[in-house]
């Protein structure tokens, strides 16, 4: 039978690494070949959700060859998916991002909805072709959505990301709460990363209205100040990033998930970025308040100032 | 409140208006306000279905202005929708075809299926939502699956299509087999048409392999003699709309929905043609026997074939 690999975005965050596991058993239980793989390092933040609900992590996708078949999950711009994915046969995109770059020669199965995380729109799916969730993709997905909406405080966030995270929550039998900010703060260790690393933890290279080449990276932590001492070492990594891919933007948000604000690092069309959040770029760095998520509060706004 | 503009593809067929009627229905019930409209005449099989279940054909979009919240249904690429679509605000996209050229800035709902015809997948959106749909609108769905689907016989058509029909044919109260002939037949009646209508009445504008500008158009009948007997002046409004537009290829489908088989008229790129269905054009003409589906048969066939 025809092999579907299933996966999310390079630099996996915990809804790639758990939409590819779910989608992957649910298209098992609908009587496909489907595996999940992962485009990179799993994150210290999901280590502990796998760890958590005793799940190993996918296989590491090194090559994809041509004419294979594939879902995508979290993702469908082609820069940020597996090398070679225009050469494969796209059957499903399930997602929560702009659609951009993304083309096909054939009808495909494309769910996507404005919706905090792609699990959520998985959960959905399960509900319609009448397929139990068992209790540890329950967790992974309950992960998933506490990541993207940093425990529903993103204004990514929808009722319905919500809803549906207590009802994992009950699945996968954990105090939502509790669990959440525990998962939350593995994810704030960047303890033992180099710069190199922390600037593609969690990566993502959009082109801004087909002239902005930008690469947009976040970390999350509980303190800025614990990442801002080692600002030197980062910003050589983000100026080599951007020379060895020819960047116009590089674009590295240190985001407090406690009080809901963020700093950024950035190196290139600096114009852009003053010009987007009105504010003054000194020393490569600038405080923006109130910024927590790069899909609804950095690609559209940076979008949107590109002239 | 925000108003929804709901609309189909240009040169509309029966799914791209019942679609479109059926799409602003069912936003309306669940609190929006949302109107249909159509890029183009209806079809004389679209007029047959909105004359049998007493419907109003769609107000004709005029002008679209910039930053207004659409709908696209039964299509996804720009050159296909409305003039200024990229600068609308696209809020759900529900469709059947590959995705091609569709960006945007924002996450969307987009629902997309390979299935036979947008309808089909409407239908499910109903379920979904528990919203019950009214005699006249299944009736105008189930005229767009047997328009899409040649009445079942293409090879587009899923077992999902032919269930939904049965379904829809229930409630509208209408024999399939009946009612679908009378309505193919409606759509066969080309008198009256000038050739330059002829050749819009059913157009697709693609560029395959973002190389080659193909305008794909393509007219039902019972008898292709009858309509070739026009051919000197579909060769010349063909030209006509090859110069005005650029195209590299304008291909022109006279499809026999008794026999399943079609005659193509074509200009330009005729070694792609013959390359791909392994036939001579002859006095810009070629005979594809079993050939009935644009979307099956010929866009990716000419697409697979693009050196």
């Amino acid at each position: 039978m025809e092999k579907l690999l299933v996966f999310g975005h390079k630099s996996p965050d915990t809804d790639s690494i758990a939409s590819s596991i779910a989608m992957a058993f649910l298209q098992t239980k609908l009587g496909k070949t489907a595996v999940p793989y992962r485009l990179g390092n799993v994150s210290k933040e999901t280590e502990f959700a796998l760890d958590y609900f005793k799940v190993g992590a996918p296989e590491l996708l090194e090559k994809l060859d041509e004419g294979s078949s594939v879902i995508l999950v979290d993702h469908n711009e082609p820069a940020q998916s597996a090398d070679g994915v225009e050469k494969s046969n796209i059957k499903m995109v399930v997602d929560h991002h702009r659609i951009s770059g993304f083309n096909t020669s054939d009808p495909l199965y494309y769910y996507a909805e404005p919706v905090g995380c792609t699990s959520t729109i998985l959960y959905k799916l399960f509900k319609s072709h009448s397929i139990d969730i068992p209790s540890y993709i329950a967790g992974l997905m309950l992960s998933a959505i506490i990541s993207d909406t940093l425990l529903f405080k993103s204004p990514t966030c929808t009722t319905e990301d919500k809803v549906i995270a207590e009802n994992l929550a009950k699945i996968a039998g954990v105090d939502i709460e509790k669990y959440g900010l525990a998962l939350l703060k593995a994810g704030t260790d960047l303890s033992g990363f180099t710069a190199e690393e922390l600037v593609n933890l969690d990566a993502k290279q959009v082109t801004l209205q087909d002239k902005v080449k930008a690469k947009i990276s976040q970390v999350n932590t509980a303190d800025i100040d614990e990442v801002m001492v080692r600002k030197p070492e980062i910003e050589a990594a983000l100026l080599k990033e951007k020379d060895s891919l020819g960047l116009d933007l590089v674009f590295f948000l240190i985001t407090d998930i406690i009080n809901s604000n963020s700093q950024v690092i950035t190196f290139g069309n600096n114009e852009l970025v003053e010009k987007s959040y009105s504010v003054k770029v000194e020393n490569n760095t600038a405080f923006l308040p109130g910024v927590v998520s790069r899909k609804k509060q950095v690609i559209p706004v940076l979008t949107a100032n590109v002239d």
